[in-house]
Parts: structure tokens; C-alpha cells; sequence
């Protein structure tokens, strides 16, 4: 089935769509940024400034930018991104997509001849701000997925991020340290798994959100 | 399978989590409004002083909002949000994720009595301007969900929207009343599939980018 199926619209001989799959460690995350201001674009910029992107792949167009390379540098370069965007009182969200393993990936657009430390973390270590964060995990190729969800769940209370259910997803809140590194171990742990030869992970993460919750 | 799986992380019997599932037709939407202005509230405000969302159940927290109900009137409100939100030169953007059938879901949290027209039609008919948009179609608990992938493909190019592959996604475009009328028509083909009991549909529409594409 999973040589089949794609949750992503990309894996069909007869359409145009032209990957066949690859079974290169080619993970992704497709994802925009919203500072909400009218100062957005130079935020944007200044943060893409901050940024090494050597380390990845990277295209972008008028919804979204896509990261494309091994999952902890792409993981490196999407967490920089956003805490190089921020600025204190300023609302910003991230709507990121991490993926890998779609059947109808290609083989290509990714930068895997990287090795060593990810490039980023100087300009992010020790920066810390609160984040709310809502994430759902797609697992596919596999009849028992809802064990692996259920790891997951589990893993973010082990780690104090207090998951909660909500309707289609599931929220978490935290330093954003903590956040951003367990989304990166969420799919460390799909990569891992033997079971899940492709999952999705959409999530978003904000701060400075002017709506109080109780 | 269906019974057991669920994407959005809500079901298992040994979780702390409520939903047993339901055969009701209870669609919803959690989504996000992004309007990349300083003024993002007053018009996230506006618009929802605009919109009638007595069809749908309604709750927001500091990351999203969801409305549930019937498809037709959780469609209608959400159109009726972001084209009410719209103002000429604004970038904004709405990251959504239809999705009915979830094995975890609960029965209550709608409004299912309601019947006869969408209440928002005369507030979006005859307005129109150009978006982009993504979307990512995840159908669950079917071994041959790429069928349906396909055909919605296909219907997407049937009605002038030029699909595109971009990795983890599918790219389309064109007027905002076509647009969301495609997105809540994918909803209804979900619906009236007999294989096809769970999907969810991520999908990001925007306006006024900045990002020229070529």
C-alpha cells in the first residue's frame, strides 16, 4: 500500500506528477511565516539574514518556502527562522508541514552530502519566549498508526508541554526550545519507526498572541 | 481499520481522550486568519462582525478557531470570514483544515438542526479577487485513497484552477469564489465517497502577496 498511496497529491504513473519515490533520508518541512504588522516583509528578510541555509535545499513562492535535506538541518534552519524573527510584543505565528517518505517524493532537491553540527545553533541557543503550539500527525503506509500518535502524545507530557486535545489536533505550549525540539523528535521517532514509511506533520506555533486563555 | 485510526490524534479507548467517534454529519474547520497589518485585529474583528456564524458551533483559542456543523454552513462561514476580512493592498492569509469522520470525534459541538440557506451568501456574492492557494488532501481508512486524491486532482483542473505539484502539496489559483467553492466541493466528494469515511483537507489560501512568482 504504501508504494500506493500518498496523502500529498504526488504519486500516480498516469498524472502528471513526476516522483516515483526515493528512499533517500530526504525530509521536508514546507512552511510560512506571519509576523502580524505591517513591518512583516523586513521582519521576514532580517530573520532569512540571520539564517544559515546553506544546509538545506530551499525554494520559495507566493504561499510558502520549502526546506529540503536531512531532518536535523532542516529542523536547524526552520527553528532559527523563527526565533530570529522575533520580536517582543510582536504577534507571529509559523504554519509548518514536516514530511518524508511520500512514495511520490523525488530523489532529487535536497542538499544530503551535509555532515557535522547543524549551522544555526549559535544564534539560537539560550533565547527563550513562551509559545502555544497545535500540531497533527498524519502516519501513513500502516494499519496501526494510532499507536504511534499515541506515543507521541505521551511523549509530549513526559516532556511537560501539557497536550490537551482539540478538535482535529492536538495544542501543546512551552518555551519555544522545548517546542521546536519536539516536533524534531516526533519525526526522529517516524523516521525511526518500522511501521511508517511516510508521514505528515502539520503545526503551528505562535507568540505574543493577544487572545488570554483560561 | 477506520475504526481504530485517527489522524488528528483523538482515539483510543486508553487516552485521556473523549471522542468515541459519531456517524452524525459533522463537519468542521479549524482555522487561522492572517492579516499582516498592525491593524490585524480590527480586521479580524470586523469581519467577524460581519459574519453570521449562528449555522456553526464556534470556539477560539489563541492559536485557531474552529466552526462546526453542517459542510455547506462551516463552508459558507469561513468564505464569509476571509472575504470579509479582505481590503484591497492587505496581504493576508487563512490556514485551514477541513475534516469529517474522525474516529475520535465527539457527537456534540454542532449545530445540526439548522437547515435551508447559508446565511452569508449576500455578504460574499459578487465579490471577487484573486488568491493563491495549497492544500494537502489526507483520506483516511482506505487502502485505494489515491483514487481520490486523483480525482480531485482532476477536478481542480476541470474548473480552471491549474493544479500544480509543489513538494508535500498541491498548488492552485484563481478567484476567491472559485477557490473556496472547490474546497468545499473536495469536502462533499469525501463525503459522498462509499470508501472514504475520515479526510482531513489542509489547505492556505492567500491574497496581495508580495512574492511575485514567475
Amino acid at each position: 500500500m504504501a508504494q500506493e498511496s500518498c496523502s500529498c497529491s504526488c504519486a500516480r504513473n498516469d498524472l502528471p506528477w513526476e516522483g516515483r519515490g526515493t528512499d533517500l533520508p530526504i525530509a521536508g518541512c514546507r512552511f510560512t511565516l506571519y509576523p502580524m504588522t505591517d513591518r512583516y516583509i523586513d521582519i521576514i528578510l532580517g530573520a532569512l539574514e540571520k539564517t544559515d541555509t546553506s544546509y538545506v535545499w530551499s525554494e520559495t513562492d507566493a504561499l510558502s518556502t520549502v526546506y529540503r535535506g536531512r531532518l536535523p538541518y532542516v529542523a536547524d534552519a526552520v527553528k532559527a527562522l523563527f526565533i530570529n524573527a522575533y520580536e517582543p510584543g510582536v504577534h507571529m505565528a509559523l504554519e509548518g508541514q514536516y514530511s518524508k517518505g511520500c512514495p511520490g517524493d523525488v530523489s532529487g532537491d535536497s542538499m544530503l552530502d551535509k555532515t557535522g553540527d547543524a549551522p544555526n545553533v549559535s544564534s539560537y541557543e539560550g533565547k527563550h519566549f513562551p509559545v502555544n503550539c497545535k500540531l497533527a500527525l498524519y502516519p501513513m503506509g500502516t494499519g496501526n498508526y494510532v499507536d504511534d500518535i499515541a506515543k507521541v502524545w505521551y511523549m509530549a507530557q513526559d516532556k511537560g508541554l501539557n497536550p490537551t486535545t482539540i478538535h482535529y489536533a492536538t495544542r501543546i505550549g512551552g518555551d519555544v526550545q522545548d517546542v521546536f525540539d519536539y516536533l524534531e523528535e516526533v519525526c526522529a521517532l517516524m523516521d525511526a519507526s518500522e511501521t511508517v514509511s511516510h508521514y505528515i506533520l502539520h503545526y503551528t506555533i505562535n507568540c505574543n498572541s493577544p487572545t488570554k486563555e483560561d
